[in-house]
């Protein structure tokens, strides 16, 4: 059998549809056909060579939903189904070593200093080739955790669990609301509307968003924003203000940033009440500095300023549940579905901001 | 190359002394030469047919001190450390599959559905054989979570940290005494002992400790318990008004239950203060119930009673630190030492209670 | 000004009207026209002198929303909000001494030393008289922390917030599910209830609800319960088979008690997963006693078995703020409206279980 | 009966000795001889008019441990124990208000909006006038948390647990290392003394201090630092390859700032760990800002950046009894006494820094 995949041979330039010989599954894999593939901001600070891990050529793609085709022995799911030819699974892009200091030690391995993930730190170079999402097939090796869903989902719907939401999931089983607190959801796209809903699955009285298009700020209301706060039509003090006025003049308990600049963090970290907590999730590469008054800003408020690195087989459970309780939210974030051969066409609608969750299907 | 080990070829039968091929060690797999092996209360009862996850003929030996012969390939230890032929190392007894709901979703290894744990679930009827303590020689396979041994240490105390030490400080992982809390230890052997060191390197500022041995209740003193109470020459309720006296009549933060009889259970959990804990350790085996009222005992008193059972390689480690930062408390818990031919003895001593804790050196 | 509460003079006897003087609040007090008074289970057993807490002759009713009459001096609410004449208010029924051991030590005011309890553990013998909610009016006294309520709320839906929802959210901030985790609740009363509310609420995926009440299950539909299982309908082996079957065979991470009987405990603590909790909040009153296998119930299974008293501030702010979110399903949970007059009545109904929720209108 | 206590008349001025009517202690009052009064840093702030909270005429002194002079009703300390004339006495610097949201809801009473404290935001100019500790007495207002000290102790010794012991306890409370840690502390003054004990009392294996003194450096050994770098004779980069290597190249679990300056937050927080925590406890006052790279420092490496701001009576009870535990060693830390008329040489030397901790007798 032959299947193709959409590959990363040179930054900066197209993807290009290279076919590849489907074996089978080395032993301890599992062959999956891709039923979604989701598009990342982070594919295209890939394409543009902005990610030391990548090692080309490659097949990008670390969002995915598939269909087992094959499996070379046994393999029983996360939560101890057995998984048969034709069951739909999602799984965990990034496979860690279970023997490390985060791993073994620390049980955080979402910091295991052996992880590699799909669709990054992948090369088609090496047999079995398909890593990486963008793709007909991939194959999942051993380590690899998986979800089996039984419920009848759309799978352009479920993969934005795999990334973005398993990584807002982390924010929150690090900190979690109280039920009655009130949280600041900074950008509204992909991790600020997971921000959001996992904000009110925790019981979060009062949720405001501030973002900047007035589609995701309708979006969030949909997702349960009580408040939404449009940045060009006010100004940062008008937003400190209204804050103030909700949460009776202390700031919010919990704060989440989905911006990935340094502006946001600047005026989040002063929204936040005293012993609250800012919940950084939004920088998934270099993008400049801060700077914080020691006292001010840390000591006298007492603040948690918690940095959010990627996600590991917990979140990405909490978030494959919070996705399959609230299917009809999510559908909506599904703006964009692209043939898988017109990745490029996808990853260039993301680099121009035209789209706020894209899909390829194969 | 030829070792030999004790092998329980049948129930209430002496050990028989075997000897076997030591090869080359698998793929991904140690040879280590054991330097010490701990000799566990379970172990008595594994050799009195009381375990059924027993499959014969098996090497005991859960416990284990060695120093590294040969490795198939390079192994890091879970600390970083690049492990060498030469090292010594422990390692966590139990191997835990890391991709089940107990491994990955909740964090909790020590209750993985597929664990295996040397010198119990192993037969010595396949290859590579050694999979138990009672040998001159170990196979650690390749998901095995190894600790290399920088410290000059006496192997033989360090023994006592695999499995006594990593379940108890799995008991203080769940919950923590606080700096200046009062602590309750039921049992004096190597769990209590173990328990007494860890309440109070957590800061705990009364550690009592209730037990029937006066070297161990001494021994219990060195360890730093504050008041120590032979369970022969007090009353139950003597007992009682004493803890009420220290605790300003509340009763303790923590006990610990280290005795593994329902007796112990009845008597300490009305030892607890309101909203207190109590951590159930010593249980290793069936060995009878306990009546709870269930508005007095536990509702109305807002207790936690919490069992506890086996560790991972993070109590793991705990143990192993708390080891290494007493050597001089800890040498005085290995109160025999046996060659490895003397298994029967020492299991024999084992059974008799003549004994806190005895170690097998090959 | 005069006004009348219906007054325990004689444990078994009818609840009688008496008249008392309304007087200027004393320093520190806040007077407070009652809209709603609950009444809850445990006035029954007071009613019928089962509670050694009490002094009579008292006025029962521990659970009220009022509206402000006249503050002897200025008063925020937890919130930080002005209090005025004319706020509708909501209070923990608990007032708490800020200096114990529990209070400032351990910060686990529910369980204060000095804690006294509107309706509960006052007399009407001393000034100033009103401090039970079977009244027209109640005296807040200076330690009382109040709640101000904003929104526009029937005050008898709000009522349940007070002694069962504050005492059910006190369960979940001892022990929250995860995102995606399973619940058992047993019980499906006004606590059982609340706790399906707040297992949905944290994000639990599948809510199971044993009870015996057909209305009341179809309920706990409503609140979000996804499987309901009548216990007379089905045998307990049945519903542990369903259970294991919902759960991969593992069994709830969580169950709930709110029955108060040995029986449920039973059947219960065996249908949690290794490493799972068994929250016990139904028992108000001694009720007699489970027998508990230490090995087998406790500590193979690593099980947490936790009792939970009463509740405090936070607990209050929780209930408050799960209600006001969802008040449409609180609403449900009114089933029953008495004149104050009728408070007899209202007992009776109680105690012959022909109510889930009665509230007093004065 | 009269007494003097040394007034802040003005700022930059010499401290005035006055002398006060000492009258029977209002309503819910306990009249203290203070044995012992802390010179703190903050003092040297606030002689020299930094602080805002002040109000003029004052009497310095937030760090007092005292004997019971007089009770005006009966009293309790927060472990049960009835307090009597003749008692030796500390307590919380902080009175709270026990019914605000950090109170009440969020028992964070160290943040309550309402908090005063002893020696800083009280005047003399008010009834009864002595509510510093630089005075021969003191009145305790009801409100106030009093630990009795049964054992004998001198007082000195313990003055240092109200201040600078109960905030580095605060630190640890918040996030407490694991048995085996590592724990790097910046600046070996009171707060890093007490974070050295604390690293050591919570089971931290390796704790690492860097100062700029040698005798503060020897004395951090003698608290348990394993390594000490004095930051005159190693560069920055020398120290950070020396806590790598220490560290198997990952860096410190957890760090502890007790600096208050931004080179050493710079510095410190490269020096953690991928997921560990940086604890700023330094800043009493402003002191300038620091420049974070939100991706490198905050979100890649998964950092925890924590304020810590004052404490409550947990952390002043987790600091008596850190000091009465480890008593010898917290002699060392006072390192001189002044009669409480040579305050004002007091201060000056602390200004100089030449002192670690100095204490006045009165």
């Amino acid at each position: 059998m032959k299947a193709y995949a959409m590959v990363l041979e040179e930054y900066n330039k197209p993807l290009v549809k290279r076919e590849f010989d489907v074996v089978d599954p080395p032993r301890g894999e599992m062959l999956v056909k891709i039923l979604a593939a989701g598009v990342c901001g982070s594919d295209v600070h890939m394409w543009k060579g902005n990610d030391p891990r990548l090692n080309l050529p490659m097949i990008l793609g670390h969002e995915g939903v598939g269909q087992v085709v094959e499996l070379s022995e046994p393999w029983v799911d996360v939560n101890g189904e057995a998984i048969k030819e034709g069951d739909v699974v999602i799984w965990d892009r990034g496979v860690t070593c279970g023997k490390c200091y985060y791993c073994a030690v620390k049980r955080e391995p979402a910091l295991c200093e052996n992880r590699w993930t799909y669709g990054i730190s992948t090369t088609c170079k090496e047999m079995p080739y398909l890593r990486g999402c963008y793709s007909q097939y991939v194959y999942l090796a051993p380590g690899t955790k998986v979800i089996k869903i039984k419920d009848k989902v759309d799978p352009a719907v479920l993969v934005s669990a795999s990334c973005s939401g398993a990584t807002t999931a982390h924010a929150f089983d690090m900190l979690s609301p109280d039920i009655g607190d009130s949280v600041l959801v900074q950008g509204p796209g992909p991790i600020g509307l997971f921000a959001v809903a996992f904000a009110k699955a925790r019981g979060a009285r009062k949720v405001i968003v501030i973002g900047g298009t007035k589609e995701r700020l309708d979006m969030c209301r949909v997702f349960g924003a009580d408040v939404v706060l449009d940045r060009y039509s006010t100004t940062q003090e008008e937003r400190r203000q209204l804050i103030l006025d909700i949460t009776s003049g202390r700031g919010v308990d919990v704060a989440v940033e989905a911006v990935g600049h340094p502006l946001a963090v600047q005026e989040g970290i002063k929204l936040v009440r005293n012993g609250g907590t800012y919940l950084s999730v939004g920088f998934g590469d270099p993008n400049g500095t801060v700077t914080i008054d020691c006292y001010y800003d840390i000591v006298r408020k007492n603040l948690r300023y918690q940095g959010v690195w990627v996600s590991d087989t917990k979140h990405l459970n909490m978030a494959v549940n919070m996705v399959l309780s609230n299917i009809e939210k999510f559908e909506l974030l599904v703006t964009d579905r692209y043939d898988l051969e017109d990745a490029n066409k996808a990853l260039s609608a993301m680099e121009n901001r035209e789209t706020i969750k894209s899909v390829l299907i194969p």
